[in-house]
């Protein structure tokens, strides 16, 4: 089935189902958006992102080819878990969310006409909600596909050309690799960005000039804090083995640097320092060549 | 002594004294530009930043009212034990170093002519060298000045007249207080961003694939990580106490959130998750009204 001819539904029209439906919408056959806030149905009916909005999840996957759940893990679990039964189950599935494991381990589960495929488009930004939606919001950033040993070629062969007019970039790996992996480059980012705030505001109890000195480099690294709460706790809390085992690791690393900042000679800090800075080069330059150039 | 009857050497053309130099060029009586490396002096001289470059920092220093020290804490250090020794000891003495209470003590020692002030621009970048500098680079920023006792008003009073020739905003401390707070919003989110990427360079030895699910969010966080280490080495060996304070603060605000995640219930963790996004959010209001507002 082309993406053209398919008609969609897009659970959650926040940052994320927002900005997919807003670049979707007139690409496929029809484009259905579910919320259950009436407002955001109505701003995302008037900005024109969806062919339809509805707060009723039923009606609309009746007629709908291609379910994408753009909701926090939870809740795309707990939809997941009603397909079938007491929701309609459309032929392809596929979801957001920002941990894999459990989501494709719920997605075996469904009723075997479905052809379901995990999904996470790598494009976090702190804010939230459908008025921060961008249309833009997934170009040339990477879009995480998680196959099931039960997804389809025709599955895929439908997310890769949604992919595409996302004009994201496909990367395709099993859904525990992708757990592990994020642990590492968002989830402990995430939670090291929350506890240098709460540091700065514990700070700022006995001195309250603490937040004027704060400047673009407090302001970057804690950037994740603001990010929404009920979507990382249950990222992390659907991740928990991993993002403990990468916190523990953190606070080691962090412990290292501690002794060698107290060591009388700080040569070892120096070293320690200057490699981290050359893998940091390497990671941009890897990954996003024209940024590496401007040192960002 | 207005600034634009003031003389100015600029010792060091990096990122800091580049830009500054580039800004001050035209705004004061003559410029010269002070830097070891003959490429720099070149660049320097080319972009029109100095009215004159010089490796020769005693025959710079000659005929100067104001002697601005834009190199590392320790180089800077190393400079003041000189003045009025090897080096001629102008009347005005302002540096740039990221540290303030080693340097107002050193600047206590100077010679009775001299009218010393600490500053401290805060707006780093993770990039460096002279390439990088920009005129606009203190616009809109805080500029922190640690007066000493021996502080003049004439030296503050060319020091506020040059903050202003830089579109930046003075904010005045005591130097110790200075450091105490940059520990904790800047040195530890260094020291973060830089742990952060030794976990995930570690995970890459394993899975490569780790720096292709690396996106935006790992890229802010870490940014600092790709400051240049002499200028951070000598920030945290100059304020040791109050760093290591700092790292032991954000390990233990760390293990705290690691037992919320690893309890069954996480609705402490959530309720501390909210609580840091609303600091956060309040501290982005606080200080830059303009930048909240799109949640960055």
């Amino acid at each position: 089935m082309k993406l053209s001819a398919a008609r969609l539904t897009v659970v959650g029209l926040g940052l994320m189902g927002g900005s997919l439906a807003r670049a979707l919408r007139g690409r496929c056959a029809h484009l259905v958006g579910v919320d259950q806030h009436a407002a955001t149905l109505e701003l995302a009916q008037r900005a024109r992102a969806v062919d339809r909005a509805t707060p009723r999840l039923a009606e609309a996957i009746e007629d709908s080819d291609l379910l994408i759940l753009a909701v926090p893990v939870r809740a795309i679990l707990a939809i997941l878990a009603r397909l079938g039964r007491d929701l309609p189950c459309p032929r392809f599935v596929l979801d957001l969310g920002s941990t894999k494991a459990q989501i494709v381990a719920a997605m075996e589960l469904l009723p075997s006409p479905a052809e379901p495929l995990g999904g996470h488009p790598l494009c976090g930004k702190e804010t939230s909600g459908f008025a921060a939606s961008d249309g833009a919001l997934f170009r040339g950033q990477r879009f995480v596909l998680t196959p099931l040993a039960r997804t389809t070629p025709a599955a895929l062969a439908l997310a890769q050309e949604l992919v595409d007019a996302l004009q994201a970039r496909p990367l395709i790996m099993d859904a525990q690799q992708h757990d592990r992996l994020v642990a590492v480059t968002s989830h402990l980012p995430y939670l090291t960005a929350a506890a240098l705030v709460a540091v700065a505001s514990r700070a700022a109890q006995v001195e309250e000039s603490v937040w004027q000195v704060a400047a673009s480099g407090f302001r970057d690294t804690t950037r994740l804090a603001g990010s929404e709460v009920t979507m990382m706790l249950d990222a992390l809390t659907t991740n928990r083995a991993a993002v403990v085992g990468a916190l523990r690791q953190v606070r080691s690393s962090l412990s290292r640097m501690e002794a060698m900042l107290e060591a009388a000679d700080p040569s070892r800090l120096r070293a320690e320092l200057a490699a981290i800075r050359r893998q940091r080069r390497e990671f941009l330059h890897q990954t996003q060549p024209s940024e590496a150039k401007d040192g960002s």
